[in-house]
């Protein structure tokens, strides 16, 4: 694959940019990758496992005459970090990032840049339970969707960027951030905030029933608990950041699931058994669309498809 | 591995029955096996995939003489499936089941049993998304958990029992009812509930974005998906029985959401991200447990931990 970039900075060393380390390397996409993270021993770890090309000791030396320069810290951290590396940015290089929510990264960055450099915000939707500078993988991007918010930014910037997450691996999309918002409310936020209760309750539980809590989760419980073992304050701020989406979803559902209540209070029989035929429906559309196995249980190890 | 039963019959021949079919041929348990559906349909696909021995065309005519009858069949059909085949029990059978509640199949199944069968209900924790005769498969019970709720029963019945599960791959502990069914309502049963629900209002929100919600699954959504792709009339009737145990639980979880739900609005960083770093904690107590694996995204194809 022919290179795209000269030199891209990743801003945060997480599952996202190690990730992306890889995958450049893999794709041949850029010249140099340079790397930064506020944590000493997250930088120690990188320079240990070759994770980028130089470990700078802070974002305005990683970025210094960085053709892309991609942001990928925490939603909340986003402001700060803009504000720091504004004054190094080459003249004509693309600025991205990788957050979660879109409109409060916008608000939050965009103040901060100079006019001579291309704004183009991305969000890709993979990940795993794991973070940290460790647990990146090249192939974390095949086939899952990056969504490009580009907003009025230049057509060749974009179009760059664009390239440039195709090769490493993913389908790329644009939208606008306020639809973006409101679609991962529902794809991720809200689901992600109903795992962590989930857990929660159970954990209130764990300490009446002893350990049959962890012991028994096969059946239905662990998928919940691997969801909420995601990067605690990756989740806090896109809860904070996309709060209105998030609350709006999240009244839907409880409404939903009153509704539910009552039916199993009330002995509702058949109200349930069309709640979840019809749900069973929307997993084969899942299927269907690409974007899970068919396997039982997800394809865990010892379980296969019927005899 | 030894013979167990001279004859086990399997009453309902779906996920479970066929299931435990296959690994009743593994592990060589039986000599025969009988085994019976109430749809036509069913009958003639296990008879075409050589599913059991015998495939009969009532209840009672395969129960007649079995060493063993397991009662496969959804909850809500217990009671008629035990007055039926009652008559011709073999005195000294051991008549079990496998449903996900305890309480109501005892008190739906006991009072028909006479006198001189052995009554020793069992649940095992496995399942996939799939059902049906064609889902089941031989591994489906190794190495998870089959909760035996004896409550009295003989005690040489219930250890023969014991080791049938054990030979079909499953650790086998014992319970009683009550404990059951509140254990049950955290791991299992108010985690589906809610999975349908979130699947729910997605659907409604589908129709607003087209099919956005579908397309973007992957982030985290997609796992909800699985588990509400379940069987409808088994859930329509775990929740109809095991109603006081989740209204219990629903109840905990919908004032631990509304907690999490003002923490947002009011924008409590801090206690959102103490709530999340300790559910994280119990995913490790769960892979610990031996209970998942540990591979990012459940090692679905394409990922594999960190370089």
């Amino acid at each position: 694959m022919a290179q795209i970039y000269d030199r891209v900075a990743l801003i945060g060393l997480g599952l996202i940019a190690s990730s992306m380390y890889w995958a450049i390397k893999r794709g041949g996409l850029a010249k140099e990758v340079t790397g930064y993270a506020r944590s000493q021993a997250t930088r120690e770890t990188a320079r240990g496992i070759g994770l980028c090309d130089i470990v700078c000791d802070s974002a305005a030396e990683a970025c210094d005459g960085a053709d892309l320069v991609v942001l990928c810290v925490p939603v909340g951290a986003m402001a700060s970090v803009a504000a720091e590396i504004a004054p190094v940015l080459k003249p004509g290089a693309t600025v991205s990032d990788v957050g979660s929510v879109k409109k409060s990264v916008i608000s939050a960055v965009a103040p901060h840049l100079p006019e001579n450099v291309h704004f183009v915000p991305a969000h890709p939707l993979a990940g795993t339970e794991h973070s940290g500078p460790t647990s990146g993988f090249a192939e974390l991007f095949d086939n899952r969707w990056c969504i490009l918010v580009p907003e009025g930014a230049d057509a060749d910037a974009t179009a760059k960027l664009r390239a440039f997450w195709e090769a490493m691996g993913a389908n790329v999309e644009t939208m606008d951030a306020e639809h973006h918002d409101l679609v991962l409310a529902v794809t991720s936020h809200t689901p992600h905030l109903i795992a962590y209760t989930m857990v929660g309750v159970a954990d209130d539980l764990r300490r009446v029933t002893d350990s049959e809590v962890i012991k028994y989760s096969a059946a239905g419980f662990r998928d919940f608990t691997r969801i909420a073992a995601s990067d605690p304050t990756m989740w806090r701020d896109v809860f904070l950041t996309n709060k209105d989406a998030t609350l709006e979803i999240l009244g839907r559902f409880t409404e939903e699931l009153f509704a539910l209540q009552r039916a199993i209070r009330t002995g509702d029989g058949e109200m349930l058994h069309d709640y979840f035929t019809h749900t069973r429906e929307i997993r084969r559309g899942i299927i269907e669309a690409g974007q899970d196995t068919d396997a039982p249980d997800f394809g865990r190890s010892g379980t296969k498809a019927g005899e």
